[in-house]
């Protein structure tokens, strides 16, 4: 194992939890921080995991990105939301040679990050990951823990599988984290895009975890219908997503434990919720091919009017 | 004015109020009652009105159809999810004379009623009523009061003005409620759907006021969008709606009181919601077309969610 060196920009659930199981495996870790800078610091992380608690009492922890020493590999853990924040954190840590893994849902993300880069390589990734951060430094980390990446090159163009991408795999294998690797980026994205879209959104408007929506018979047609959507819209990029990938995404939602979304979770939390990279940009995409996309457009207007009167300070 | 008489089928907040109005103006009116049959027996009807309150504390109460006298018309007031009532109810109502006046939201609902009668005129009635039940017998009376109404015959066929709408107008004339005759009841119905549809959907998907859902940019948006689908669902039936009556309908809703929809006191009240005659009978109209209305289909499957937990029995 070459024991390379990583940098997490936003130690959430998401970057707390693979940086965290990075560094057990033995890789140097940086880890950057806003609000827990002073806990982490002091205390390290701590992952409570269905695969055996990861306790770290000590981490390298920074606050400012000008302190934080060049890494090979650039890990963006910030909830898309933030992605504003990237033009001033992420060109101090770019160097000639270093990777940059997006770890973000969503889709048509890449486009704005890759600006920021020289000509390092930019991967995004999908997390299948259930874990909250319930306190500072602190991280439950529920069920899943599986990345699909794949390497981003302008417009999407597939690349097939390369070895910056095989390195990322070989890097997380020890710790036992499997990185599913993508010849085509976007049809990941899309594939995600097929569970995000109506799970997400459902629970939000719905108020309810996915078990609910699946023992709804109308729940369950208004997930197969956006679910359908997903798939035009992918189609109209050249993506072609088969029926049984749907049903498949629906039967193994079922056997899921009764579970609230990430976007759940953000929304009573009172936490901006993910419509731009998840709703947004997949509307702009289609509508960039003369497509349209009604049920997934009503179910964004929901959305934004219920984030929007979710966090008004009155 | 002729005196002619009315028996009232449903004597919730349309039904009382409109009945109370006519029995005011000097028609006999019966109403038919089911949980306030005593109580308006022995203490009568009161309307706390923007009008002026009506106190009647005498009104013919039955509880029983085999008891009420042969009426001039029959007025059905139910909420329509007690339709299927009407097959015991209407029959016994029935002479060769008599007109029926259906006064219901929604669409397509006529033929439902229609094999109940015998020759008799079915009227269709739209209320533009602001009225809620608040107690027994009492009435609380908050804007307007006009109704639409439209002749009924097979297949929505536009029968122009007829007499017996007419003579409906008259009845109300002096009870100071506005008749608008419609020479075409289906084109009636669609354009009282441009309304109902985005409004009383997305109160309740979105616990939202009128004045709320037109203040912010997405919810608005929605409403326009779905006011477009059912102008598309209207020219499928051949009948054309203007963009400027879509426009004028938002204007007055801007111009409204901040207002609850009937929709949705329903749901707080956790009553079943009018989803069969509002949704489900436009959607199939407009597949009978083979058409789709994709943004009405998801509203009408969240709804259809949230109506059933709203009135589960745990």
């Amino acid at each position: 194992m070459t024991n390379r060196t990583y940098t997490i920009i936003g130690t959430g659930a998401v970057g707390g939890f693979y940086g965290a199981k990075l560094q057990q495996a033995g890789h140097q870790v940086r880890f950057l921080l806003r609000s827990d800078y002073q806990h982490v610091l002091h205390k390290g992380l701590i992952i409570e995991s269905v695969d055996g608690d990861i306790i770290l009492p000590q981490v390298e922890a920074y606050n400012d990105v000008q302190k934080i020493p060049p890494s090979d590999v650039i890990i963006i853990a910030l909830k898309a939301t933030q992605n504003h924040l990237l033009t001033t954190l992420l060109p101090p840590l770019i160097t000639a040679n270093n990777t940059v893994l997006l770890l973000q849902n969503g889709i048509n993300i890449e486009p704005t990050i890759a600006p920021l880069l020289k000509h390092n390589t930019l991967i995004g990734g999908l997390c299948f990951l259930c874990a909250n951060k319930v306190g500072p430094g602190h991280i439950r980390h529920i069920d899943y823990s599986a990345i699909a990446i794949g390497e981003y090159t302008q417009d999407y163009a597939s690349v097939g599988i390369t070895e910056k991408m095989q390195a990322i795999q070989a890097d997380f294998a020890p710790a036992g984290i499997d990185i599913q690797l993508n010849e085509d980026l976007l049809l990941a994205r899309w594939k995600k895009l097929v569970w995000n879209i109506p799970y997400n959104g459902l629970s939000v408007v719905l108020d309810a975890r996915t078990d609910e929506i699946m023992a709804n018979s109308d729940a369950l047609l208004a997930v197969k219908k956006l679910m359908t959507e997903v798939q035009l819209g992918a189609k109209a990029w050249g993506r072609m997503i088969g029926d049984d990938f749907l049903e498949k995404r629906r039967d193994d939602t079922v056997k899921m434990n009764p579970y609230l979304t990430s976007m759940k979770l953000d929304f009573d939390g009172k936490r901006p919720l993910e419509l731009e990279a998840i709703f947004a940009n997949t509307l702009q995409m289609v509508k960039a091919k003369g497509i349209d996309l009604p049920m997934i457009s009503l179910l964004y207007h929901q959305l934004k009017f219920l984030d929007e009167r979710n966090r008004q300070i009155n």
